[in-house]
């Protein structure tokens, strides 16, 4: 993996965004923003499926009047998604929001940036610069690359907020079409010193979506570029937050619970290795420890992949071998193969509680 | 996009792999290959949703004496996946297998696999050389990183089979860990000219596991690297067939099917857009030509990423615009947009239709 890309931090709120920073899960929320509770109620979900800075929609004046009882409620930062109308953008820094993001193609009056600009910069409060392939102007560069057209709506409003002595600023570049996105995120990667916000847009229901998401954003963060990152999915808000932290995970940028490591079942396997997969994955979707646990129909990769996780199985005719940390701790008859693992990683659940203690 | 690698292309019965062939999808049965009849049924199913090349485990002789009777009812190319004893591999041959797949961490006899090699030069029937992190013999340079150690025995084996006068090669190198494989499979791409074999092993249950094939199969075939891919999930074959042919349309290197492009939702929207996208995909899993549908929830991007699909709707209050390859053909009430999307998508198909016959 590349080095990542040096970038001046920023701070939403009370989590800090670029520089030496991990990667920032964030979401959206899809409820009313006018509905307070229904907001503050996913925001909270939200927080428990582990997103770490939340945005809603302001689409209008009585979203804005909502910030600040959602604030009062809600414990992530919140960012104000605005477009179209500066006023909301103003109304929002009054209400107390954390962070703004605003899109150049769709606010294009300068005189109106300058009044958000001036806003933000007395409250020092970041805004993002949040390009979107759907909503350039057709008239802006109309012969250029979709990628370019795209980096220079984002440095035009770059350069602008800084003539103003602007630059709490984060800049986003999204497409649905992936080598579109990763295009633009690379030309300007270089090009401005902030904080990259990654994410496809409108990429879809989960099963597709995710996938999408995953070779945007992957690409992107293995080359060191990306600062923060929304899933944008078709679904509940913490699918989207799911798909983040695998991604991460995958990577090794972020840890967040347990990994499944499993085979994809062959004519060699002897026991239902999907039906037990699946019952392993449900049984670990309350452990919060990053631990690695492996689930192998046969001995072909089994004990290799077992050696390596933290818990792991390799199962054969009738019996398994249950792994911990390279060594074989027991061998079980098929019908025990789901208890003893579900031990076995309750038992290391526990060790690493007993570590965090001390 | 890096160009893609050269390699010399293979013959896997009528699919060409390598060279400048499509990237071949190919998948595994996770039937008892002994059971003949649910092996061929499920070889119909993974024909059915876009498999290629379809292999097979052969742990036993039973498993040979099967492949004979697979090969006359199943009309896609079949590959012998071969462990641990080399007269398997011998026997498969001799039964009519289009390819072999053997382990070199599995069978490390040099006098044995100057056997197979042999049989398979006099039927000119390809060899992948499949590395298998899990696998791969402990005392086999235990000092080097894990990516090297894989390069240097799928090596070790290519060379034998070079010196054996054998090139219908291709090679695989595959890891639970994404950057390990990277890393693997880039330091291969440039040390031998045979196709290259993509996957990610035992990458779990389809939720995440798409996420780390997604993310690993990106990374490299952005980079130009991979004639063929298996995306190895717990989940029935076609699952596996689904994500792969997800990851190549991202990347624009095959098309299969419609692609749905549907916003996220946010507080901005006025209607439900995931019921409304589930159900217009559930429309589209009938549509073969790749077309591009997008259900968009509000004035945002909506008309500008709607313009870009072939057929797409922008919802507001009540109501919504169809949009038809960048026109509004018509305005509908909310009641209507379902059936308003689905005349206009099998009114493209039938167009598309039209067009397949001239």
């Amino acid at each position: 993996m590349t080095q990542r890309r040096t970038s001046i931090p920023i701070r939403i709120g009370r989590v800090t965004v670029g520089g030496n920073a991990p990667v920032v899960v964030q979401s959206m929320t899809k409820t009313d923003t006018r509905d307070i509770l229904a907001t503050i109620n996913q925001i909270q979900e939200l927080e428990e499926c582990g997103c770490e800075i939340v945005r809603v929609a302001v689409p209008d004046k009585e979203a804005v009047e909502a910030i600040p009882a959602i604030k009062r409620e809600a414990s992530l930062p919140l960012i104000a998604d605005i477009h179209f109308d500066y006023r909301l953008a103003l109304a929002a820094l009054q209400a107390g929001i954390d962070g703004l993001r605003i899109n150049p193609g769709n606010i294009r009056d300068r005189e109106q940036t300058a009044k958000i600009v001036a806003a933000a910069r007395e409250k020092e409060i970041p805004i993002r610069i949040g390009v979107n392939a759907g909503s350039l102007p057709v008239n802006f560069e109309p012969d250029a690359p979709l990628a370019e057209r795209m980096v220079n709506m984002a440095l035009e409003q770059t350069r602008f907020m800084e003539n103003l002595n602007f630059n709490l600023i984060k800049v986003s570049l999204k497409a649905f079409d992936v080598p579109t996105t990763v295009q633009a995120y690379q030309m300007i990667a270089d090009k401005i010193p902030y904080p990259l916000h990654l994410g496809i847009t409108e990429a879809g229901l989960p099963r597709a979506g995710a996938i999408r998401s995953a070779i945007g954003l992957g690409i992107l963060l293995y080359q060191g570029i990306g600062d923060t990152i929304r899933v944008s999915l078709s679904a509940h808000p913490c699918e989207e937050v799911f798909v983040a932290y695998e991604i991460l995970k995958t990577l090794g940028l972020r840890q967040r619970g347990a990994t499944l490591v499993s085979c994809p079942s062959c004519g060699r396997a002897e026991v239902d290795i999907v039906a037990l997969a699946e019952a392993v994955d449900k049984h670990l979707q309350k452990i919060t420890n990053p631990i690695k646990v492996a689930v192998m129909g046969c001995v072909v990769n089994g004990p290799g992949e077992a050696t390596d996780a933290d818990v792991g199985i390799a199962c054969g005719k009738g019996k398994g071998a249950i792994f911990r940390k390279g060594k074989v701790v027991s061998t079980v008859k098929e019908e025990n193969f789901l208890e003893a693992l579900k031990t076995e990683i309750d038992s290391l659940s526990l060790d690493w509680r007993g570590l965090a203690r001390w």
